[in-house]
């Protein structure tokens, strides 16, 4: 079965110059879960002066104004230890946190190497998971860099076997700069796929190169279940050169719902907040289906 | 091996609403040769009164200044008896032509019901061969319709048998609204190739929701290996509804570069071709590669 983590109120948000109130986040928030998405995401806890974007992100998890549904999960992301004080005093329910396999991108983004940031990351996700949360560590700049371009896949290995050792299975693999080609999430996560089948794995797309789709369905072809996309397309790290937004939640699902899959996830709620988000940001955003209208039929594939 | 048609100079052209002159035309077709495309669509043999943007067909045809590589090819459009006149009077060496799996586009394009339109065609493709030509015989909207949604996929294989059954084996696929869907190329895909394994079947989708170069990839891994696609994602069609651009070639061959695959083919030529146009046409183009940059470094698949 595949789920759907939408990250748009963080991945999306961040990476706008001007900032959403509180009212209209809270109100997104709640028409995004109206549509069934399995997981959201509402923010992250990061320096209120270096991302100003987030700085409501303890208000929203302390809002009894969020209404979700009760096998719906609330995530939100976290960079350091005081990220995860304020995370666990706001109850967030799933930790996500992450490392990037690039050093230059972890330099610029955390002043750590990769390995000293994956043991830092590995602490922290011990110490969150201590207090009861889910968990989920993250590799980022996994399948390539806007700074070093090539990342050697040992290097993203090597990091996973990290995770493992210390009992983190629940994984994302993020795409952050856009350079996933087909073939090499296909090779990258039967790799990973041998080291442990227990891995729990979620897929994270860039469009920077018209092949998030693509790397969606090659992730799917190799056993990925769980997919972080971001309502509208929003998205693009302000970390690290060149990242078109990530895939539209609503072009994926679309997708997904023209061969009968993921019906239980409604669009037409995402479509409704990605509509009044590209009103809030005065500006058309990237996805497919709000340019070219939903298809009403489903399509023969066996 | 993959082989690419690029088609920009007819399925691009024609979707603008101001025509080229023929010397920029002769120029654009000379820098897309030179990137070493297999095959250059330079126009369709069209009435010039319903597509004035095709009017100099015969001129660029019949043209001196067109430099092309001994092993590449020049192909041509033709939809009628008319069509193919003038083609044969230009020594054009790949005729192409086809009908819709859709009725209502069929009865919008032609005034015939598909099957009409199949036995018609038929008679043409064999009237090509007899005069020594190459001929590629297509289906459009054969992955759905802009007009009547679902395509039958039975429907598809009833004009491919037709087309077998006349020795016609060199078959495009075209996903003229944009309505293809991963799952579903590789399944009419493998339907086809059971028919005949000695098909030579080309594909061609549109990128309406996302999922151009996803569909490219499917067709691939279900033995596909010629494809269609234009300079800057240009393209659409005039006669349907809602149909975004063509996959870009630039995108395409970039992604098939970075895991060293069609090296052959030099993108530089065609980026510049797409920024010409850009200027020409005074908008932005769809193809991703010339927003972001190109890649330089290829990516471990094995």
């Amino acid at each position: 079965m595949i789920k759907i983590h939408e990250v748009g109120l963080r991945d999306g948000l961040q990476n706008e110059a001007l900032s959403v109130d509180t009212d209209t986040k809270i109100d997104w928030a709640n028409t995004l879960l109206e549509s069934g998405v399995e997981i959201l995401q509402l923010g992250s806890f990061v320096h209120p002066e270096k991302v100003p974007q987030m700085a409501d992100t303890d208000l929203l998890f302390k809002s009894t104004k969020i209404k979700k549904k009760e096998n719906q999960i609330l995530s939100g992301l976290i960079l350091n230890e005081k990220g995860l004080e304020r995370a666990l005093e706001c109850g967030v329910e799933l930790v996500c946190m992450g490392v990037s396999a690039s050093d230059t991108h972890s330099q610029k983004n955390t002043r750590m190497t990769t390995s000293d940031a994956t043991s830092r990351i590995i602490a922290i996700a011990k110490k969150a998971r201590f207090a009861g949360k889910k968990v989920q560590v993250s590799v980022q700049s996994a399948f390539g860099c806007g700074f070093e371009g090539k990342i050697d896949y040992k290097n993203v290995l090597k990091i996973i076997r990290k995770y493992l050792e210390n009992d983190l299975y629940n994984i994302s693999l993020a795409d952050t700069a856009g350079h996933a080609h087909p073939y090499q999430v296909k090779f990258l996560i039967e790799k990973i796929m041998m080291m442990d089948d227990s891995i729990e794995l979620t897929a994270h797309f860039h469009n920077t190169y018209g092949l998030a789709l693509a790397n969606c369905y090659a992730a799917i072809d190799s056993g990925v279940g769980n997919f972080e996309t971001a309502f509208g397309g929003l998205g693009g790290c302000p970390f690290t050169k060149v990242a078109a937004g990530n895939v539209a939640t609503e072009d994926f699902v679309h997708s997904l719902n023209r061969i009968g899959m993921k019906k239980e996830i409604d669009i037409n709620p995402i479509l409704q907040v990605s509509a009044q988000a590209a009103e809030y940001f005065g500006k058309k955003l990237e996805g497919y289906v709000d340019k070219a209208g939903k298809i009403d039929y489903e399509t023969e594939i066996l």
